[in-house]
């Protein structure tokens, strides 16, 4: 059987067979870039001991398109933002698995880069991929690569944030400008290009989170606004909580060159996706002190506090624009930007 | 927006957007399918206490064609694959998360019967999909519908297999006849018919291992030879144990009209895929008493013990053939048949 050709191999039939070939794709890309001792043992699952306490558990099925985009590619994107489903329980990160559907045909290199990062984004925040399965389909019947990672986490004692828990009166705080994944994707989609280079927020949060917790542990609702942006995240937890929300448009942080490639595309900010950024939703009393916790921290920098939880019986969330008019901010049926995570 | 066709509708790419068409895709056919009280609370994590002990965790992603076959289907097989992962840590599975990547135009009948079939396979095995994520690729992006699911199980004290256990002396056992499924799924896609159906085997094992760990807990080695059959499964496990193995020809239980069918089809049923089968390397000392268990459950009637672990530097597995001969059972490069789990 012919090496492995990193450079210039592509991923064939055979290396998802379960066969010698994909022992080796495994070894010669896998085993290098997440080589942890759970993973190393090669069985078909990870063991390991827990205390005894409350766990997350959480799966992401990452198909975006491209696969390397401004400011990440899919590797990183698929542990972000398991990492961040994670966070939003307030979980502190503990294993990932990864599953992998690779399309024939697909350049061993590209494969490796985005694996080494996914490696590298794992390692940042702390977490092993401690199990994972290889497929792969015919030419035509994926599209490059797919993968699905499921994390589990460790929920502190005395922290569950939930969408039910939001509560007339309650602050809603954004962590940070909004719409730069979906832009940064979408530009790079298009070939369109900007004055200054919009990048992907693509991070892991659990680290802004348990500054959070630091100051505050009874969040009530933490949630990132992934897939149909805050707006959908927004009306979700309203549905959940059976509560209304107002928020107010200057309030809300979007970067200028976002807001003008936004408005290029005809797109609105609000319902555009974000991979680093997340709400949180605190008691009065929380407010101030959660705010400066999350401004104090990198990814925080540019928190504000954007609106306030209302009573509702229609769970409308609705702005107040910068020219003192309401609007509603609905929630698309579908979504401006397929494939965007 | 129009309401859900479930008899002639199929999905769209709103139905992956993160709007309202996918809550309605969500709450249609998912929660009636799966429902269960940590799915219900419709966070993007579920949560849950645990009791100190060790933990396994695995993940299979599923691009299995046909999606409905002899016996079973995509959505029962998601089930039952990742439920015998865990199995073979000796693992009480616990909970899953289930990924779909669903193509455009897939009819929203088979997905409902599919996703129907994958809630009735968990209600039987005991464990329950308490969180999960739906994505929508372009038509001619995916085939139908992949799903990946991963299961966290608790592993009883005193219970360790592993795949480096195996010592020179121990008994090899197998649950019963080889072959079943990857013949079902291929006489489906080559629209053979034979004499009498050949089904799938797919089944969850947790309730076999459970009957084995009942009368020998410290089972060496458990693995299901899925991809790749029997002879990848203990080529894997010679290479991993630094051993080498004898196996009997005249042992192995092989159906009369899957070998009939194997024959026709230019395959040797030890490179098949199986899907409800389990090998079981054990003490010399403990291989009667549970080949008595295997074979006390319905899961296992058929089980025999089929060769013996001796040493070799070489690792290789060989086969006493009924003519007296030994030959090599190879690991194959590929893989015979493409996309069979």
């Amino acid at each position: 059987m012919k090496p492995l050709d990193r450079t210039r191999g592509v991923v064939e039939m055979a290396h998802g067979g379960g066969g010698r070939a994909m022992a080796r794709l495994i070894e010669s890309i896998f085993l290098t870039s997440f080589a942890n001792p759970l993973l190393n043992q090669r069985n078909d699952q990870a063991c390991f001991a827990v205390e005894k306490g409350r766990l997350a558990m959480t799966t992401d099925s990452y198909v975006i398109q491209p696969l390397f985009f401004p400011g990440g590619d899919i590797g990183a994107l698929s542990v972000h933002g398991t990492v961040n489903d994670l966070a939003m329980a307030g979980a502190v990160p503990l294993h990932l698995s990864a599953g992998f559907i690779l399309e024939e045909g697909l350049p061993l290199a590209d494969l490796a880069r985005l694996v080494d990062s996914m490696g590298q984004a794992a390692r940042a925040a702390g977490v092993a991929i401690v199990t994972g399965d290889t497929k792969v389909v015919e030419k035509g019947k994926g599209d490059g690569v797919f993968i699905t990672t499921t994390g589990i986490g460790i929920i502190p004692d005395g922290v569950a944030p939930s969408g039910e828990r939001a509560r007339p009166g309650d602050a809603i705080l954004l962590s940070g400008t909004l719409g730069d994944h979906g832009v940064a994707v979408m530009s790079r989609r298009e070939n369109l290009s900007f004055e200054t280079a919009i990048l992907s927020d693509c991070a892991s949060l659990h680290g802004l989170v348990a500054a959070m917790v630091a100051v505050a542990p009874d969040l009530h609702v933490l949630r990132d606004p992934t897939r149909g942006g805050l707006a959908a995240t927004l009306n979700e937890i309203a549905q959940q909580s059976g509560v209304g929300m107002e928020l107010v448009e200057t309030a809300i942080p979007v970067k200028a060159q976002v807001r003008a490639a936004c408005e290029l595309l005809g797109l609105d900010p609000l319902n555009v996706a974000n991979e680093g950024k997340l709400v949180a939703i605190v008691a009065p009393k929380d407010a101030e002190r959660v705010l400066a916790a999350m401004q104090a921290h990198p990814l925080g920098r540019d928190a504000a506090r954007i609106g306030t939880v209302i009573e509702d019986a229609d769970r409308f969330v609705v702005l107040k624009t910068g020219f003192g008019g309401t609007r509603m901010v609905d929630w698309l049926a579908g979504e401006q930007l397929p494939r965007i995570c």
